[in-house]
């Protein structure tokens, strides 16, 4: 077996990527949420001074990537790296954002899990010495997903019980071979589990099946358990995929109990945010991400994170062909810089 | 910088992947053209048993994935990882392909340049060490892509001169740290280059900046010249974009003469076969790649190529809404299996 993997699906990363800057945009709706205090950048136009919500959504990445940039004190042209994807048809945002940069540039799609497989990756270029100074970056955007998903949003749809809101805004993360910050010593890749649900309203039972069977994996591979971590997040499954998940768990003789999160129920009050059963797109677990975890574990308040980025990874054309929605979870463990 | 890096864009494999089994698949008109003797598996039919052609692209990267298997003489279970990723919306090809397989599955966005992409991925991750037999997979449809790009089929649509025709195939290649069989000793990864071309159905001139920048990064990263290969061959760029490739590199002081070859005009007889500028789609690279050329490398008939996967990273939201066609090039360079 690879020297550094383990067990089926993790790895383990010799030489430690720190995360030495991360960075976040975010939009009206987030900046009135719990989280408000933690991200770089607000905006309350949701054109992010562009014509296009697409090309709002490739604004925020490209503020998101700068602003990383500026706070690890070091120009474009240093940048190794850049492992980034959205939702957008053929991944618009990402593609439009490094467009004439100069930045090698790796194109990702996993859906609401690209941040997590984008620190995957870049952890991979860092640890084994083929790049350094590696951005990943994501985002999503309420507008251009909803327009693309379910209804323009001049049709003013009903939205149901169990619907989730797509976070508007970008986060990026820098690491680095060197350096101070968090940083990530394992990770586990998630296979696309799909146990047959259908209702593109309900993503977070979808990818319920999914992040279970990553973190199960994840303490399997690397002989952990749940106590082990301070928290373990998932991406944006929402207050019902969350539950889902609990249930999945503890049929299969784990507690998670008061060790789990989910990005989705951080990033909005669901109580009184009207977002239904919580945040959802790439944008979610990416600017919870690289503000409140990154922050929190770089000042010692979190110890040991596992982040599961869950992704549904369907289309508007495989669920009007009538297929199930897919899903997929990967999990970066992330140590605290103070430990 | 990191150890393995080289120049800006460029790395080494200081363990080499050798690609152990590679196999491909391709519809009618593909059987029709001068590779025809090289694939694993040709259909005639263009919905490979599945009802839609969404599906039978699943269906082909299925197909691909077990040849692969097979030939190499293992079980799925025995896959560490897939890279994949095609060019429908939200990739569905292949999280499909993927789903409830049990194989750790990392999605890619690449548009055409995917199977380049993929390979210097599981380059990264075999070399590393952080996993063990990783395919790389990707697979385009003829009639998905002019549904979702161009016009429905039954549309009827005029073609216009630089149009190219996107392959119907899949390839898959079984990358491995030990085995017999040709291996990758570097790669280059590409930069979003962009020159303001803007017509859809002129990818082919869309891509050839992108091409140049990446051959001319790998020669300047490796210190290598153009008579190093045997051959550079590029994804899709069709006989315009050669044509265009090859006076960029003419107006730089480069002359690319006899080593250069397109998998869009190795594919189909562009003379007979009626497919104008020739083929395109991210099968094309893959089934040229996944037969012709790492056949000749393994026969010891070619003794070492750079293979240039080329994407045009639109949208059809970003055409009509005015934006021009960013390209992406990266480059994979891979020596003959009887070196």
């Amino acid at each position: 077996m690879a020297q550094n993997k383990r067990g089926k699906q993790s790895f383990v990363l010799p030489h430690m990527p720190v995360i030495t800057a991360w960075a976040s945009v975010a939009g009206k709706k987030e900046s009135e949420g719990p989280l408000a205090q933690t991200f770089d950048i607000v905006s309350q136009d949701t054109y992010f001074g562009q014509k296009t919500w697409e090309q709002a959504e490739k604004q925020m990445q490209k503020m998101a990537m700068d602003k990383v940039i500026e706070k690890a004190g070091i120009t474009r042209s240093q940048v190794g790296l850049v492992y980034s994807g959205d939702l957008l048809n053929q991944c618009i945002g990402s593609s439009f954002t490094l467009r004439n940069t100069g930045i090698p540039h790796l194109g990702l799609y996993g859906a609401c899990s690209t941040m997590a497989e984008s620190l995957l990756a870049a952890s991979m270029a860092i640890s084994g010495g083929f790049s350094d100074r590696v951005i990943a970056l994501t985002s999503s955007h309420f507008a251009s997903s909803e327009r693309q998903y379910r209804f323009p949003l001049g049709y003013g749809g009903q939205r149901t019980p169990t619907a989730q809101w797509t976070v508007t805004g970008s986060g990026a993360a820098l690491l680095c071979s060197a350096g101070i910050g968090p940083r990530i010593d394992s990770c586990t890749i998630g296979t696309v589990t799909d146990l047959g649900i259908k209702d593109a309203n309900n993503m977070g039972a979808a990818m319920a099946p999914a992040a279970y069977a990553t973190i199960r994996a994840h303490l399997d591979d690397m002989g952990r358990n749940v106590d082990d971590f301070d928290l373990i997040v998932t991406g944006d499954l929402g207050q019902l995929g969350k539950e889902v998940l609990m249930e999945l768990a503890r049929r299969d003789g784990l507690y998670l109990g008061g060790r789990i999160a989910d990005c989705g129920t951080l990033v909005f009050d669901t109580s009184t945010q009207d977002v239904h059963s919580g945040g959802s797109g790439c944008g979610c677990s990416a600017i919870t991400l690289c503000g409140e975890l990154l922050d929190k574990l770089n000042r010692g308040k979190l110890k040991h994170i596992l982040f599961c980025g869950t992704g549904a990874l369907l289309s508007p054309t495989s669920t009007q062909q009538g297929l199930p929605i897919p899903g997929v979870c990967h999990a970066v463990s992330i140590m605290g810089g103070m430990n």
